[in-house]
């Protein structure tokens, strides 16, 4: 007993010293992310997308770093230099966006040199891995539109909520175009912000425009969390029931606030043929619970790594109102029935290819999309953006 | 010595004590604050505004809190419970909005409580902190404008910029009407998003339109960084030196890009007369070294608990190209130079007054303005573009 943990004390020694060493060794290949702050040196990325982070921390027995899906899902142990510095390289991190924080002696914390996202129920730091040969989400030299912040008085919630709002380059020049509206919902644990913020949505939309694949269209980014002012509070878990008693809110504020409001304040085209609802992860089953409920308001749905869980497909003719029972009514009414997933968030393909086939066998059109190398993280779903943009209001 | 020792022990055990019996008391008085996110629980206020914080931190030797100058300035101790729990109350807060965060083993990382606001260079936990009697920094039942994150490529810095630009309610409906402009920038280590999170700035013209006491504005809030393309990087310290030359860089952004941006974008009446430039701290600095160097160019002047350091106003004669020298040629073609300090911060009251004197001494006319009972913090801001809002382009 006592060799095996002189073998396990020995073998950690050695991998402290292989990965002080990996690190001298690299760290001119590299260069600090381009998602810092503030001039911030850490972390950085080498040319085959690793990621050396560093943290001062010289009074911490155990720092480890974490990630998301695609970085590092699972805790990586940091090792102390002598000034204190607590560092590390996550291998080879998957394309795009990730979060990803510190564990402190076990506590959750951000790194200050990132930028602030809210992920997790919480403000959560964030790192850009560089995407070679893709750049349908950074800024171009095309007319830019505005992401607009609006808030409005929501009586079912008792609050003041806040629509994050796109309007197109043209918006304000054309004073008198009227355009469709993309309704577009964050994940789990996420905000209104986050579709702005790391979905980069209105560079995409602004590229899109310009290359004319997609037509000119307002996008609203609303939160996808609501509660009943009479209601008691809703556990902001993850749980079927949790979702579900959300949705059932959410629905009755998207459809008596949210589009009421912005068919008021925007120049919107506010009918059925012109509105389109998509969200991601929780935003997908949000979108199948409030937008496949509501087909006389929608007509076109993304579904982005949505999460197809509970029963809601277990017998899809009776699923949504009985929606699908009548496939030819179905499909003349619903232009676009969308859903993608990344290759690498292998239960979302699952969930996504069962439903695609039990629509398939009902008659059901829809069309499957399959993101390669993402995982469940953000440029996913700005690709699935991109592939699904351009097929609304046509 | 020994003794020493044993007493200082017992006195902070005492203290231990004491703190927790106060915690145990106080604890059914105190109410989650308003701004805590996720329905969390803490940070907790009581109704003499101290305030409750409490982390999770099972493995850390010592947590702090520490927080801004109207809250907890200097780090105060936070005594651990069985369940791992760190808690402490900061006793009496200032008014309105303070940054803080927590030191784990001297780590400083802000609470999961919290949502996070741009300060001190990175992203920063903050609380609110009620104002008995003030709503004007609250939503109303008025028309609400809209705050656009608008971006645009700066050829100085080589990098896309973005402004956040409210525009007043009526904007989108008198699609011909045009707007004079005030351009409002924030303090060192916050970003262009500080005036309209944390400060609230979009509430505070709703409301002073819709009481018809300011004229609708286009509001302007950018970066207050800006390192040129082909320059060295700037410290973005906090020294004159590294203010000036960021001051001198900026300058050229506002001049050759911001404004012509915005006055091409929104509907602006592009004139001197309705033009206006105000900031704090940093952003009164700047301020001075931008907008009193180009009268030409903008009209109204505010300065809130601007940092009037250096020796830039030593000899106000000759000071930003000598505008001061001819008092009745300045009072003429100045609408408004309006100087705010918050009454608790003694140093910026103290440059405030200096500088008022010098200029009246040659006959300047200006305002000055105290907050009552609030520091060099956001609440002290607010309150300043309150009182200056409404003098301006009249």
């Amino acid at each position: 007993m006592k060799l095996m943990n002189k073998m396990i004390a020995m073998s950690f020694i050695l991998w402290l010293i292989f990965n002080q060493l990996a690190i001298s060794q690299t760290d001119t290949g590299f260069k600090p992310a381009d998602s810092n702050i503030m001039n911030a040196d850490f972390p950085k990325i080498s040319q085959d997308n690793s990621v050396y982070v560093r943290l001062k921390a010289p009074g911490a027995a155990n720092v480890q770093v974490q990630g998301g899906d695609g970085l590092c899902p699972k805790p990586l142990a940091l090792v102390e230099d002598s000034a204190g510095n607590w560092n590390g390289i996550i291998p080879k991190a998957g394309p795009g966006f990730h979060y990803y924080w510190f564990l402190i002696d076990g506590v959750r914390v951000n790194d200050p040199g990132s930028d602030s996202y809210f992920g997790y129920g919480r403000p959560t730091g964030g790192i850009e891995i560089p995407v070679p040969g893709e750049d349908f989400f950074y800024p171009g030299s095309v007319p830019h539109g505005d992401v607009r912040e609006h808030w409005y008085y929501s009586e079912i919630t008792g609050k003041w909520r806040r629509s994050f709002v796109y309007t197109p380059p043209d918006y304000d020049r054309k004073s008198r175009r009227r355009y469709p509206v993309l309704y577009l919902l964050h994940g789990a644990g996420e905000n209104e912000r986050g579709w702005s913020l790391q979905g980069h949505m209105g560079f995409i939309m602004d590229n899109l425009i310009s290359e004319k694949k997609a037509v000119p269209m307002i996008v609203v980014m609303d939160n996808g969390y609501a509660t009943d002012k009479n209601a008691p509070p809703v556990a902001q878990g993850f749980s079927m029931k949790d979702m579900t008693r959300m949705a059932e809110t959410l629905e009755q504020v998207y459809i008596k606030e949210i589009i009421p409001e912005i068919d008021t304040y925007y120049r919107t085209i506010p009918t059925r043929e012109n509105r389109a609802m998509a969200g991601l992860s929780m935003g997908g089953l949000e979108t199948l619970l409030i937008g496949l409920n509501h087909i006389e308001l929608f007509s076109h749905f993304g579904l982005f790594s949505a999460a197809i869980i509970g029963n809601i497909m277990d017998d899809p003719k009776s699923a949504f109102k009985g929606i699908f029972a009548n496939a030819a009514s179905f499909n003349k009414k619903v232009k676009v029935l969308w859903f993608g997933a990344g290759s690498g968030e292998v239960q979302f393909v699952k969930m996504m290819d069962d439903s695609r086939k039990k629509l398939d066998d009902l008659g059901i059109r829809s069309t499957g999309y399959i993101s390669q190398g993402t995982f469940h993280e953000w440029h996913t779903w700005r690709r699935d953006l991109k592939e699904f943009a351009p097929l609304l209001f046509k």
